[in-house]
């Protein structure tokens, strides 16, 4: 199948009835229409095979959703709507027509559960199998969440439980038959990007500052704080932490608290907020994902962790940093 | 270098001053102002080691300029103007430093010379290289130029020349040091996308429909007329091609019509008119891009080619569709 004969392929998939979808998939560019006074919002990620997946632990269908959920995470945390997406996959020819086909269904999957429409991609040969997803989305000027914008003395305060995605990925990669942790495989396989939650924190203007974690949790905590000349105390008896992450960690010989601050690919909301209590937690009740305060932010340029006795404790953030 | 580093690095050095970037690199997502009443225009596109270029005869530099100008020219396809790009690199973490720098020298220049700004963007471990490049622009409804569009009768017209970046490429490929051909070279390495034709072949409305030459003339005149039911006719003599291309070909044993009208990446505008020779001329003139008639557009579905003396000529067109 060449490029052309796959893309109609996926034209024919993807055909959009949006009315605010001009031109989508098969012409030289996409032309889409945006509300009224809204800004544009871009984000691009890739997925790179033995880097980011493994296609033992993976079907291209499952690779082809998470795409999409990350991609939509990053336009989430910024208080924004997701609308269009655009794929690019690189595989190598003899495989492409069923990586392509189990890709798209994913993609679609996602398409239909996030309210975003595919309208552009792109393949390529490729050695190394990668798909790219670059999302578009809309929100207005007044409203949007960087991640910039913290004070000292505001609450830091994180969406769901931690930790739960890499934990899973750990299962996956070890012990390919352990049973009773499915959610925690799903939570790695099929996160959640929290869009209504971003969304809403947006409109309220409840958040100084916001990031959906990628990264770990000392990581993307660093880039609402130390990247801009302020710290964090983190309370590590707050992190809201699953039964079966905390059970597992043990099984797994690891204290759960530190993978809880390392793991990656939670695509949680990390946000801080200088409002009191009451108005976070009706925003969480509102759209039905638990809230947790995990510290506070600091005037001087450091995290620090703090246990559940109050004493702090020392990790080799080193190691976390790598991951930055 | 990680990830956060090294989107910092390049945060400096793509800091943008326009007052529509609103956040450009180093957030979630980019936040972007159109014009009032503009449409979004979205494409992307990936270049991929091996397939697409070869590290031996270009150098990432090269490389990051023209990922820029095959993006741009996209969005230049639908008489619309580029604005914006989000750029994700591939790279091993070996090589990564060296070259994420030249490729960020040659976007730079890109962006430079196109008036485009990037915005965002994403580096990843990857063991085959690659950019993707996805490029943002605006155009008004009523002014763009899709791929469908021509009517029987139309006629067919292209800008520039053809076959020099298919002859630049061989000569790259084979014989290293060719002297006196760096201009078909350079066709190649660093082609001319015809942003400022396009716009006004879109202004003055005079195209019934348009495409880039990225895959060569016989695929990309099909996406314009057999992939909408049509035909056309094509009279090689009025191929525009460079003396350079010509005496070259001869050189290399090729006839130079079959090379025109299969080699890809020219970047010239493919476009249909059903209006007068002197409204296209007087385009041409204005923007001071040559632009010839080579044909027109049939109500038979295949494309038809007939040589300097009125004969038909029949190429192995499966041949060229292996790139379509």
């Amino acid at each position: 199948m060449g490029e052309t004969k796959a893309l109609r392929f996926l034209a024919e998939r993807f055909k959009v009835a949006r009315k605010e979808v001009l031109i989508g998939i098969g012409d030289d560019s996409a032309v889409l229409e945006l509300r009224n006074k809204a800004c544009l919002v871009a984000s691009t990620d890739t997925l790179v095979q033995g880097v980011h997946f493994d296609l033992e632990n993976q079907t291209p269908s499952q690779l082809g959703k998470k795409a999409v959920c990350v991609s939509v995470s990053d336009i989430g945390a910024m208080g924004a709507v997701p609308k269009f997406l655009l794929c690019s996959i690189g595989c190598r020819s003899a495989e492409a027509v069923q990586f392509i086909e189990g890709v798209s269904m994913g993609v679609r999957e996602g398409c239909q559960e996030f309210e975003v429409s595919l309208v552009g991609g792109n393949l390529s040969e490729s050695q190394t199998i990668f798909i790219n997803m670059t999302a578009l989305g809309e929100v207005s000027a007044d409203r949007m969440v960087r991640r910039s914008g913290a004070s000292e003395g505001d609450g830091i305060y994180v969406s769901g439980t931690l930790g739960d995605s890499a934990i899973g990925l750990r299962i996956l990669s070890s012990v390919p038959e352990i049973s009773g942790y499915r959610d925690l495989i799903s939570r790695h396989i099929n996160p959640t990007p929290r869009l209504s939650l971003g969304r809403m924190i947006a409109e309220r203007g409840v958040a100084s500052s916001m990031i959906d974690i990628s990264d770990g949790l000392f990581c993307d905590l660093g880039k609402l704080t130390t990247e801009h000349g302020l710290g964090a105390e983190v309370n590590l008896g707050e992190l809201p932490l699953s039964s079966g992450f905390v059970s597992l960690s043990r099984e797994f010989s690891e204290d759960p608290y530190r993978l809880a601050v390392s793991g990656g690919e939670d695509y949680e909301l990390l946000f801080t907020s200088g409002k009191n209590r009451a108005a976070i937690e009706q925003v969480s009740r509102l759209c039905g994902v638990a809230v947790s305060k995990i510290g506070s932010v600091t005037g001087e340029r450091r995290i620090r962790f703090f246990g559940e006795g109050g004493e702090e404790v020392f990790y080799d953030t080193e190691g976390f940093e790598h991951f930055c």
